[in-house]
């Protein structure tokens, strides 16, 4: 078992990684040519031009200004400075409250913390059970243990502390979760009700239209819903299959931007016109006048789209059997969305219309049969990646505990034993091999969700979560818990049936923290602070610019401001969730780890959100239900394995007054899924009513007919017009005064203003 | 273990008992004066009467007329003649869908007696394991046995004959599940298009009208309708607490009872006035002349529900936040009822309104945390029942199990072993200790639903039967499984753990098997041949008739026709479903037994139905996906239970293949819920304008208001209303015709018509 100087050498390697993180962010970001890469969210907005500043021409490259080198860690203060109802005009509801997360982490664990080390650090530390056996059985243990439930005697009466602390952090962990509830959803509900007019207010999606021999797709639903909902329907748009017209459409791109690169060589060097080989990769083949053939090529794919175009309208085989029907008023949809229209539920299916920039376009004419099958393979899928992901887990592991690989490997004793290396290689190694491991994870997470056939992104990121986040729970926790500990006691831990398996994962808990304070400080304390450098975007950004960027265009292509990433981000934070609050009776040491990168995660992600990401759509904090029934998980798996602990304490005695715990909690959780939950789901009649009221006393001459027509045109031809009339047909109604700066960064620099309105065309359409 | 002599001598006492119980029934029914007994169905229609034949005086009271006994088992093909939608008019959807229960049965277990029977027993026949265990081992086997798969040597080939036939099973058992679930949603839905005009089309029930200080209830409940539903609110009905009322009126009326009986004894005895002792009970106290003192507390009486009726309706503590809110067309209740009002959900909450007649009335007032609270503890104290009822059962199983009495206690040996004997304690005692356990269950769940707080009787009905079948499951079948199994191994079974348990029950259930068919023989067998004798309301009602009928009126009252009784009768159902697929596999000689009980059952139900049951409120076959959820259910436990089973027959080769099996099962469910449930929950739009519109062109001058004024008032002001001006405001509009006839039965005989419009008017309340 790891001692303190173990711990201490671990946190100094990983303090300084963080350090250097900081600093080389600190440098980089006032130099002016990293601008692009740490302020992108600021150009997105049009609110921020590349800097050309009078002077040297070095200075447009590096900062030379030594002044704000003595600045260089202001960006802390400013990242907290701005105040929250500004943080969601400038980000969005989702970003803001997905900073709450961490507040609401640091709100539940800093209490406990407090109450940890004032009552329990105490209560183990004045005993002797470790120093006594230690003697007698040559027990190894170290200073952190003794500072663990480990050090108490078995069936000592000393155990009752521990029992009223569990129920001290539970009520806690309650209070603090449901006040956090009511006050996301009171968020949410204010937000939606003082947002602009928007499209998906009005709009519901229908799928799953029956085919029908007489009418075609829209005249089926036009008859349907004007019989069925004849005082509200308005409009419809039917969903057209548009997938090979976007492939062309994207493969055009490609070639003007080529053309717009060798025309620029051309203009820079006359002399020599660009040539360029036709054959695979441009690596074989014919030589070529290059701007000649891009232009031939261009023209021919022009041709193709304008045929495909035309297929894709007429073709029947292109309509979906689903569309966007469009109401009179936010009454009239939030009636269709929450009712069901058909005698089969199977048909008719309507749902609330995500914003259009929210779309998943491909899976929008899954038919109903093929979403359970669909879902089947998912979830057997899932069981598979999920257990045989373990394999490798496993190996890695089981090298990340140095006395066992001593005891394995006598003849690397010697080697490893160097106080310096063991440090290095117990700080390090566990946390890094399992990063990798899970680097490649929620890609193949986000096609299985893709395959599943969510409709809107915002969902395929929430469902990715989800067993972003049972993966992690079952192939970082509890197996690096029960393994771990398997190598530790030899096979005697093997071999054990199902219900010993709390009593099982309590033994191992105190034994593993070490472990998961090594991990807690590489992935969270120094990845955080590797996140805020950004050192993936900065280098791509500089190899496009020096290699790829041809145009202006093509720089602002080249920022790749990333978003907050909730189907990878969110699974991580619960994980110390799930750490804290299982070790918050066991081993309080732990804690303050966990309030570190809570409170560095809190300011480096609010930075992040302010300054960098770029969010696609807008979801309105749906995902919070989510992440309090996570929360509300952890709570009552820290309880289980903690009445499992107890048990193999000879503490019996307090195992009634335990159980008690898990029976309050998901009575709790179910109180507040009752209570708050629906805020998420549904929208409320009244709300409907009142925004309809208000807008029709307002504007009583509203076109809304105009304004809903085209909201939810498939991207492709929406870009298409944009183009050809340039009017606009934004879900979220973007100023028209901004738009124009989403094409071309502007020259002049406005001062920031308040304005919301955010993403980039490109981004809106996926 | 029993032999089949034992199984014969209990079978031979068990079918004894029910064709006992047949011919006494056959007997008793043709005596005019238990007419009121078997045919109380009819008596309530008013399409029969007292038989009054001119003739002899004691033909009034005994048939004298020898052809119909050589006709008395007519009853089977008459209850078999009425065919299905004859059956919907007469008895309801609700019957004759609880009746396809039984027929599902037998369309499940026909086709898999045959198959079984075709191939698994000669598969289990020809093997001589058990056989060569008895001479090696000592090892006590039955013919039984030798027919079941304990037959079967360890890894051998022949499993995956058994492997096969589970696919086979499971295969069949989901496709009838699923036909017979398409089937019943459409009788559903083709039920509720054709039923005429009810109330309940119109009405939805609002709870947690949020308090208000300037409003009442009925304004508040009033402005809220017409602002958030301006086009479709109609009228709306407060809900009143009149417990106390209701009291005091129940009191009144058994006075005015007394009095007639008085006035009755005093004419047919003219010479004495009937005198009566006003202590209690009548027995001390002082004499005072009956009539005049009925009368005077008849007048008491009605002063007092005066005073409180107006108490009641003008007192505001006595309104309850929650009415029933009526609109304009079933579009407009369809869409009140399936959205969310306001933004808090607990505030505004609307639901679908009960049947009048299926009202619980006390319920209306529990609010929302109240709510929550109450499901905790009631589920709590279900736990608590459930395992704590477990010691007693125990007990009892224990001395069900000759063998292991033998065992325990040799002295007995000589007693016990007598061959008649050891068959008769055999095969009744086991199954009549569990009976009587059962007995005053239903009543303790009932009362835990009502606590609860559940709106209406059907929904109680429902929750209570998922609770009597969780408990049968716990308490009878797993408990006699595993207790009994442990007395056979002598301890070796106990001290295991939890993943064991599907091994453990896998090894057990064979050799249990004996114990199910005696079970199934006496409380399948005999049990529902004793159903159909009525013997306790036979009881009742001539006691009743003897000491305490006074008028026509009361002799109606003494007449218990009873219900289904769902809560109880359901349960008892998918315990024979269970029993049959966990056996179909392992032991097929047991399947004989239950398609007599699901043929049996089927018949003798139909005749209960057609001719005494009155069903006390119409919920259109709602229980049905429980129905269907728990034969699922019962499907998954059996498939669980072939896989430990198997893995104790070291054909671990086959677990792969069985393990697709639950996951199979489960996604079939997952898919009918998606499908076919919402048929049970929500009531499609199309469906509800369709009627509107139908409904429009036929009436269009349709008055709805006075209609729907007072079909939600609480039955007390409902009778008092009746007696006053006789406009009967039913639920159900019953032709005015039938209605008089429940006062009084009458005397004419008219032709049994189709008309439907069934129960009693004391019925309605509750």
């Amino acid at each position: 078992m790891a001692t303190f100087k173990d711990i201490g050498i671990a946190a100094g390697f990983n303090i300084l990684f963080a350090v250097a993180f900081l600093v080389a962010f600190a440098i980089l970001r006032l130099q002016p040519f990293n601008d692009r890469v740490y302020f992108p969210k600021w150009y997105l907005k049009g609110l921020r031009c590349s800097p050309t500043t009078s002077g040297l021409f070095v200075s447009k490259f590096v900062n030379l200004d030594w002044k704000s080198y003595i600045r260089f860690l202001n960006w802390v203060p400013d990242a907290l400075k701005m105040p929250e109802p500004e943080l969601i005009d400038h980000a969005g509801l989702d970003s803001a409250v997905y900073l709450r997360i961490y507040l609401l982490g640091l709100k539940i664990f800093v209490p406990i913390s407090i109450l940890a080390w004032a009552i329990l650090v105490p209560v183990n530390w004045t005993n002797h059970t470790l120093a006594k056996a230690g003697i007698q059985d040559k027990l190894e243990y170290s200073d952190i243990d003794k500072l663990s439930i480990s050090n108490i005697p078995e069936a000592s009466n000393r155990f009752w502390a521990h029992v009223i602390m569990a129920y001290a952090f539970t009520l806690w962990t309650c209070y603090t979760l449901s006040s956090e509830y009511a006050k996301i959803a009171a968020m949410r509900l204010h937000f939606l009700a003082s947002e602009r007019r928007r499209a998906d207010q009005f709009t519901v999606l229908v799928r799953n239209v029956p085919p029908d021999a007489d009418e075609s797709v829209t005249e089926s639903v036009q008859h349907f819903f004007l019989v069925n909902h004849p005082d509200h329907y308005l409009t419809h748009q039917v969903v057209i299959n548009a997938n090979k017209l976007a492939k062309l459409v994207k493969e055009k791109k490609g070639k003007e931007n080529w053309l717009d690169y060798y025309q620029l060589k051309y203009l820079r060097n006359p002399t020599q016109r660009p040539m360029k080989k036709v054959g695979c990769l441009g690596l074989c083949g014919n030589k070529v006048d290059a701007i000649e053939h891009q232009t031939s090529e261009i023209e021919r794919l022009s041709k193709e789209i304008e045929e495909e175009r035309e297929r894709v309208k007429t073709d029947p085989s292109c309509i979906m059997p689903a569309a966007f029907v469009s109401f009179k008023s936010r009454w009239g949809a939030a009636v269709c969305a929450q009712t069901q229209q058909s005698r089969n539920p199977t048909l008719w299916m309507t749902e609330w219309a995500p914003e259009p920039r929210d779309v998943y376009w491909s899976n929008l004419a899954i038919p109903y049969v093929s979403l359970s099958i669909r879902r089947l393979i998912v979830a057997v899928a899932f069981f598979f990646l999920t257990f045989f992901y373990m394999i490798p887990v496993t190996i890695a592991q089981s090298f990340a505990n140095i006395e066992a690989l001593d005891n394995r490997f006598p003849f690397l004793k010697p080697i490893i034993e160097r106080g310096f290396l063991k440090g290095l290689i117990q700080g390090l190694l566990p946390g890094i091999a399992l990063k990798i491991f899970l680097i490649v994870l929620p890609t193949i997470l986000m096609m299985m969700s893709k395959f599943e056939g969510f409709l809107s992104i915002s969902s395929l990121e929430r469902r990715s979560a989800t067993r972003y986040y049972l993966f992690n729970f079952i192939n970082v926790f509890l197996i690096s818990v029960i393994t771990g500990s398997a190598m530790e006691q030899l096979n005697s831990f093997l071999h054990q049936s199902a219900n010993e398996i709390p009593k099982k994962i309590g033994a191992a808990i105190p034994m593993k923290a070490t472990f998961f304070i090594t991990y807690v400080m590489v992935d969270g304390w120094a990845g955080v602070a590797g996140e805020i450098l950004r050192l993936k975007p900065l280098i791509f950004y500089h190899l496009k610019n020096f290699f790829l960027v041809k145009t202006e265009k093509d720089r602002e292509d080249a920022m790749d401001p990333g978003s907050i990433g909730f189907d990878t981000g969110e699974p991580q934070i619960q994980l110390y969730f799930l750490l804290g609050l299982v070790y918050a009776v066991v081993t309080p040491v732990f804690l303050p780890f966990i309030l570190v990168f809570f409170a560095l995660a809190y300011v480096v992600y609010r930075h992040q959100i302010i300054n960098v990401y770029n969010q696609e759509y807008e979801s309105a904090a749906a995902f919070w239900p989510d992440v309090h029934g996570r929360i509300v998980f952890a709570l009552v798996f820290s309880q289980i394995v903690l009445i499992g602990l107890m048990s193999t304490k000879n503490a019996a005695l307090t195992a009634p007054f335990l159980i008690a715990l898990p029976v309050m909690t998901i009575s709790f959780h179910l109180y507040c899924k009752g209570r708050y939950e629906s805020a998420f789901v549904k929208f409320p009649l009244q709300e409907a009513m009142t925004r309809d009221t208000l807008e029709r006393a307002r504007e009583p001459n509203l076109n809304l007919k105009a304004y809903l027509q085209s909201a939810y045109i498939h991207p492709i031809f929406k870009n298409d017009e944009d183009e050809e009339d340039d009017d606009y047909p934004n879900g979220k109604l973007d100023e028209s005064v901004l738009v124009p700066t989403k094409r071309q960064s502007r020259r002049s620099t406005p001062a920031p203003s308040k304005l919301s309105g955010a993403s980039s065309p490109e981004k809106l359409g996926i």
